[in-house]
């Protein structure tokens, strides 16, 4: 039995009740208006329908306007890194997309589906949205494997007029920067002066380290299962060879042994276990930010004993760094805008937006707000949309 | 302005009402279960999915009972043909497709999603629905130009194991037999001795035709724009040419003025003006079945001088011959008994059905039910569940 401990009430969720809830799936259609006479029929379907048809053939922009897919994310997913499963398939995906579309709808009040897809075929997937893309009006990509992730999200935005964002990349990356500088705010730090550690060259590092940099954090070193990206390390390409040329500036080689002593932050994006004897040769008054799921690199009762401030991915510990702070306000931000792109600067505007709510209770155990504070996605949203370039033929 | 006669109230539909039903869409998702705290965010999404998954992963045919895909229709069209507005393509066609998704739901208790598609490459569609064919349950095409929609459908029967059907053709066909059986039980005759003329030959045309034949209709005449099939004549071929072979066993040739005269039956699919005194050389005691939408063949009222009995696709006359009668119950009936195929047989099951309910209260000018009649939808899925053949693996 999977036992699930909980921080609000106690009782445990048992496998039962998790099955349970997932009987017939987890999302449901509905209609907007009735359809119980013949009149309503008129309007919604024959012959009525027929003026909204032809209005939209004489200018596609009204699609956005009189059809659910202008508002309408579809949570798009191969099935090839999901959660910390790895790939099980589109089919055994569903369920976690189901979980997404309703997220979306829970916390940014926009329609979703799941897409799945049988394939994991770069080009197959590009293909078969832009043949799809009538359909809706954004693609949260979800629990694609990397490298793929970075080659599929970047030909994706390209492919398609509308907002585009691999959510386990950006989605994470933007509320790992929150966190940060809410934990800064704490110690009265700047991020600049801060020495970071990113273990884990996935979707998440990857993203992580790319938004440090751009919000001015300078002394990054990132490490992949076979240690720190340097130029012409073996294994350093594609993105990794970026980031190796943009990150490391003391020039750093070796483990997480070599990477560590000295450094302010941690941030664990790997699963990689961090022993207890490397965390204590960090600085004094670190950070450490152990993201893995179920399983953080390190416990935080440990992590406790030699860093200041700890957070994790749980929902049973303080701090913790769960997406859903970030993606449903940065989708509605954009649509509501109606914005083509999810650009660098409407993710680092979502980051100050978490942040600002998260000030008025500032504190080491409460660097972020909790996921269910009603405060935050509308301050996203509202952040997002403030900076969003509207498309040039956006209803 | 826009003027839609109604049956049921007189108040007349306003062009502002259809657009102010439309704004934003006829479709919504909804969460089948809140997501309001930390306990229920961890049983439908994680930790407490990636179980789920996990099961699924190990037997795949447990997607169809803990995710909504084995209930779910996808609406799919490439908006060739849609209505009578022709070929206006995808994204016009989406207001039409969300509809025929929200009488999925308000009639046969089905989720459904419109998907509309940026091609008209029949290998694409087919392509494209195989890669997705995790994400869903069944799949409803509308709209699609003849002859291409015979081709997909048929390759998608053969590439998808799951319920395909093309609306327009065969849920016209199931009602119009339903009607057809209906009318010569009022008239005391029986299908098998009636001579019928069906003009047009397009998707509907075509199934009409064919379910007819398999009903015993065994004296049927098709016609194109061009007169009569004929194995040989001009522009006889695919799907045209087979139907040929089959039918025209008195061997006419030439026009509907050839054609018509001493037939028993007239149906109208082709929107091509039926004169009146073309009507007047029909048998005595016929049927007018008028069809084409928003304009049917030939006005009611002139039909009514010369047939005893006359059916059209409006609301505002008697006798409406609505698809809404067959494919909700069709597909839940093909969903229920977890079918992988839609069969003739489920098709004939379907009509028998929709016959059933309009014996309560068989006349001239109520040969099928209500579109609003609540017994139709059940007892369609029955009928249809009890004739399927459930699939090898279906759950």
């Amino acid at each position: 039995m999977t036992v699930v401990p909980d921080r609000v009430t106690t009782a445990p969720v048992t496998r039962d009740e998790i099955f349970g809830a997932h009987r017939g799936g987890k999302l449901a259609t509905g209609l907007t208006a009735p359809l119980s006479d013949a009149r309503e029929l008129a309007i919604a379907y024959t012959p009525g329908v027929a003026d909204v048809s032809r209005a939209i053939a004489a200018d596609a922009a009204l699609a956005d306007r009189y059809t659910w897919a202008g508002r309408l994310v579809a949570v798009v997913s191969d099935g090839t890194a999901v959660l910390g499963l790895g790939d099980i398939g589109p089919r055994a995906a569903l369920p976690v997309m189901e979980g997404k579309s309703a997220l979306f709808k829970a916390f940014g009040g926009l329609d979703s589906i799941p897409i799945v897809l049988d394939t994991t075929d770069v080009d197959e997937i590009v293909e078969t949205l832009v043949r799809l893309r009538p359909s809706f009006g954004a693609v949260n990509l979800e629990d694609v494997s990397a490298p793929r992730c970075f080659e599929l999200e970047r030909r994706l935005v390209e492919a398609l007029d509308c907002p585009v964002m691999h959510d386990d990349q950006h989605g994470t990356a933007i509320v790992l920067l929150a966190a940060l500088r809410g934990a800064c705010e704490v110690q009265g730090r700047e991020p600049g002066e801060l020495r970071v550690v990113v273990s884990g060259a996935g979707a998440a590092g990857v993203a992580c380290a790319r938004i440090l940099l751009a919000a001015g954090v300078s002394d990054v070193v990132v490490l992949d299962s076979r240690g720190v990206l340097v130029p012409g390390r073996d294994g350093v390409t594609g993105e990794k060879a970026a980031l190796a040329h943009r990150t490391n500036p003391r020039g750093v080689t070796g483990s997480l042994a070599d990477a560590l002593p000295g450094a302010d932050v941690f941030v664990g994006l790997s699963g990689a276990r961090l022993p207890e004897e490397l965390l204590a040769t960090m600085a004094p008054d670190g950070m450490v930010f152990a993201l893995s799921n179920p399983d953080p690199e390190v416990h935080p009762d440990v992590a406790a004993r030699h860093a200041a401030i700890v957070a994790t991915g749980r929902s049973d510990f303080p701090n913790q760094i769960n997406n859903v702070l970030a993606f449903p306000g940065v989708f509605r931000g954009a649509l509501d805008a109606g914005a083509r792109r999810i650009t660098e600067e409407m993710k680092l505007a979502a980051a100050e937006a978490i942040l600002d709510v998260a000030r008025d209770d500032l504190a080491a155990d409460r660097i972020v707000p909790s996921p269910f504070d009603p405060r935050v996605a509308p301050a996203v949203s509202a952040a997002v949309a403030a900076v969003s370039e509207p498309g040039d033929d956006a209803g």
